[in-house]
């Protein structure tokens, strides 16, 4: 491993902290080059153990700091923050810094050739341009007729966007249009296409080089599915351990006490097998019959989870064994709202839905002052600067292997949220947003509609607006920002897997250091007009700013974005 | 729950935040009473998990605050540092706030009534002023005849300095003075008086108010343990998976690579069965046959690791539920030399040696600047203000239960370690130490002869001096300091068990109150003489200083400790 120092710290000597089998050891690193102002410094270490958590300490004229995943300390730090390195399989290379596109399936497209049928008895109509009823009850009833043969026929025009990936919210029949009340997880629902369509899509995906992900609930099905049905009559069902019941049966655990969403009862070997254990579970069939790229897996924070049973981190880690055997090219990506820590060890998800992480520190930058909370905590969310927005990142961060930091799914927003444009007041704000979207380490998401000025604030449904196909009705603007970052982050391996510094950051600006060896690219993103910093560095402007030499001042105008390489002596 | 909070914070209202099930969830606390200047909040919150995890949230006039183990937070925090609130059995109620007493037995007292007969072969015998032959091949083998009875004869001398409990160092048979190459676990070593005079020990002591807790290897045994010869010798012998061989059997695993001390195997249902798990295993039969009061296991931080094999938390859960049902009276402790927050979450050891949290800290403000590094950290330790030592001693107890930090073994010095008063320059700084180590919360530990003013600096085994019983030679003033301040622990339960709250933190003083709804107290440590903190309450000096009125300053000299007891209104 390689770690390096300024030479203004001036740096006698630097040591690795690994903790073979529990007892700290240390490893001397040797100097392996000097490189204008940065010596780097080289060692090896066994690893011994699953997870190799490890930091560094630097001897300076004076005192020792350790560096770890928090920063620098010259006190004594416990291993919380300590960098880990998990030896279990890696995510699919395929991954590596990938674009997502998430997909509302009824809201995205739908097909003239494919025309839906009839529509089921729970189904409420609607027209493309209808708005949303949203925090009614025909809220998550409205049919728009999107299907996966829309999606399908669209593909050129996410290929124009420069989309790695699609993660398609569920597609199993339900009784709604989010579909995380499934009735079966057998089929795809025959009202988005079907089986057929969504092997035609994803064949379609792949000739395209795009990979399409699915999203699975591990946490709970609908009533209405037969597990539910046959376990709920019949105490000697093959189904009936698959749910936590009361004595009379008519009594059972169910998300957040919503009666239709019975939680699962990971206890049950039977449940397991048939959902996610072994080549003939859900989870190993869709990649390996229906060519299906990997799963995102609903409520993880919860699933697995009741009073004293916490089977939660088994769970991950058998879904991650099942496509390690079936289909090991697959992403595992979870929905987590909070601090997913625990569950990013390295065995179990390659990453999970940076809300906490990511989307909540950039919406207290970027964020309009009255915003609501939007993750049920008392009061308004905070407020405040670039440089609390860093560190904040970098405390969750902290706590992760930077194999998940890189394969965490980064989000402005999402099906479960209100717009991000609406919530930063427009296309000034929104485009700050997508510049460190597209620029920090993660798999950036993009949600249908973003990138053409889709706005939504008043409900989390109000954002699930059908896509708009008139171009006429786009902003140009905002699709310019996402194509051009996009691109920069498809050409650049730095901003999709490089390391990542934080150079400065402040009440309005934040700079920051994507590097690998082979370059290094900076990136500048400013709430508004600041202070100038001064370039310490000759290098390029890849969007069209102004190239930088030592000792120039960066622009220092605002809201404004920038994204340099920098030339190498 | 209960949380205070200042009236100049001006807090609207605080919720209680948990994640029953992995979900967050939001309690809004009501004022319970005002008190003073405080404000008392009080909430009632469900227990779903085995663990509670928590942290309030204040609102006050313009933001949020977040209050969790490491203190106040504007803006998003992990979850790393909640409150935890484990819901597993208790730890005795003879241990709360229990002072020990730590005995390595050759060391401490002869016994006239019951000689030690002829030496075994390895001995080299020592008269009891000799000194210690340390960092030679001697330093291991030197005998200066100290026994268990030697022990039980100096109990009243322990009464006057206000023991709680004994920790031995083992007593099981074995080839060194330090008898962690233990060659047996079924009797106690003839040497120190054999099973009759640990019986007789734990009676006497019982008699007298005072526990007695043994000190057990579950990492590895010695390589003249039967167990070892017989799994060596025979590979179809019960115990020949009790150790991890090669494939010729000469080669094995061991403790540090020190060929005599081989690494137990915990993967072996019979040496688990015969070492802790079940009535008969060696943890259960000590306290129910011997009357022993509990354990402190040693090597906890790398026991029953090895390379891909981690049965470390499983071996603790196991050995508490072994004592949890044969001697549910009984403490465990266990030695961790590091970080041991992961193994502290509350259904393992009730608490382990506070190394990184206490005595490294307090070396860092009290010890020479010249000292060496004594856990194998490459340079020089840290050397630094109070505030840092407070800040250091937060960061590891927020990880924590606070159960775990009130059982927590706090401690100076140990016998694997120089002694405290010398690493500090002597009996000035030594009483700072003193005054810290019976003031803060966790079991306080003194290593026989601390208190007396044994010193010995220049190598672990140096410190290992045999006490000297003449009182001429002790440090009186020394012993007035531990015996004072060991009374008004033993007096003050808010010392024993009272929440921790820093009140003001600088270079060379700290100042903190502990505090239970009956009493609070208030602590101030002077290393240096410094700028005069001003009383905000009347209280009485303990130990014959100066009593407090609000406005007055506080003493201001240094080197100095002071305890009051604050006056109610």
């Amino acid at each position: 491993m390689f770690v390096r120092t300024s030479k203004s710290l001036a740096a006698r000597g630097v040591h690795v902290r690994t903790t073979p089998d529990g007892e700290p050891a240390y490893t001397e690193a040797q100097v392996d080059r000097e490189d204008g102002d940065e010596v780097w410094w080289r060692a090896s270490v066994p690893v011994v153990n699953g997870e190799l958590g490890y930091r560094f300490l630097v001897q300076t004229p004076g005192r020792r700091l350790w560096l770890n995943g928090a920063g620098l300390s010259a006190v004594d730090v416990t291993d919380a923050a300590d960098f880990r390195l998990p030896t279990y399989d890696p995510p699919p290379a395929w991954a590596e810094g990938a674009v997502l596109y998430e997909i509302f399936p009824d809201r995205f497209a739908r097909s003239s050739a494919h025309p839906v049928g009839t529509l089921p008895d729970w189904a409420v109509p609607a027209a493309w341009d209808d708005p949303v009823a949203y925090g009614t009850p025909a809220g998550t009833k409205q049919v728009y007729g999107g299907t996966l043969w829309g999606v399908a026929e669209k593909l050129d025009y996410l290929r124009g966007l420069g989309i790695d990936a699609l993660y398609l919210t569920p597609f199993f029949p339900s009784r709604s249009n989010h579909r995380y009340d499934a009735s079966s997880f057998d089929v795809v629902d025959p009202l988005l296409g079907g089986d057929e369509a969504l092997k035609e899509l994803t064949a379609q995906a792949h000739l395209r080089g795009i990979r399409v992900i699915g999203d699975i609930t591990l946490n709970h099905t609908g009533d209405l599915h037969p597990w539910f049905r046959r376990a709920q009559a019949d105490p000697a069902s093959p189904e009936a351990g698959f749910y936590y019941f009361g004595a009379d049966r008519s009594q059972y655990a169910s998300f957040f006490g919503v009666p239709s969403l019975p939680k699962l009862d990971h206890r049950s070997e039977e449940m397991r097998r048939r959902l996610y254990e072994g080549p003939d579970s859900v989870i190993a069939r869709y990649p390996t019959e229906f060519g299906l790229d990997g799963w995102r897996v609903d409520v993880a924070q919860s699933a697995a989870r009741y009073g004293a049973i916490d089977l939660n981190a088994r769970m991950a880690r058998a879904v991650r064994e099942t496509l390690q055997r079936s289909a090991p090219e697959s992403l595992l990506l979870a929905e987590h709202q909070f601090d997913a820590s625990e569950t990013l060890r390295g065995d179990g998800w390659h990453g999970t839905m940076a809300y906490a992480g990511f989307t909540r520190p950039v919406l207290g930058w970027l964020g309009a002052a009255d915003n609501p909370e939007l993750w049920g905590v008392p009061g308004r969310p905070p407020v405040h600067g670039g440089a609390e927005m860093a560190a904040v990142m970098r405390q969750f961060s902290a706590l992760i292997p930077w194999r998940a930091v890189t394969h965490n799914m980064t989000l402005l927003d999402s099906h479960d949220m209100p717009r991000f444009r609406s919530l930063v007041g427009g296309a000034g704000r929104q485009a700050l947003g997508v510049a460190l979207l597209m620029t920090l380490p993660g798999l950036p998401m993009v949600f249908a509609g973003d990138e053409v000025g889709v706005a939504g604030a008043l409900h989390n449904e109000d954002g699930r607006r059908a896509f708009p196909w008139d171009e006429g009705s786009w902003d140009q603007g905002t699709y310019e920002v996402y194509r051009s970052l996009i691109a920069v982050r498809r050409e650049h391996a730095a901003l999709r897997s490089g390391g990542l510094r934080w150079l400065h950051t402040a009440e309005d600006v934040v700079l920051f250091e994507r590097a690998l060896p082979e370059e290094t690219l900076v990136v500048q993103v400013s709430r508004a007009a600041h202070a100038p910093l001064t370039a310490p560095f000759a290098a390029s402007h890849l969007l069209g700013g102004p190239d930088l030499s030592p000792g120039v001042q960066l622009p220092s105008d605002g809201p404004a974005f920038h994204v340099w390489r920098v030339e190498r002596g």
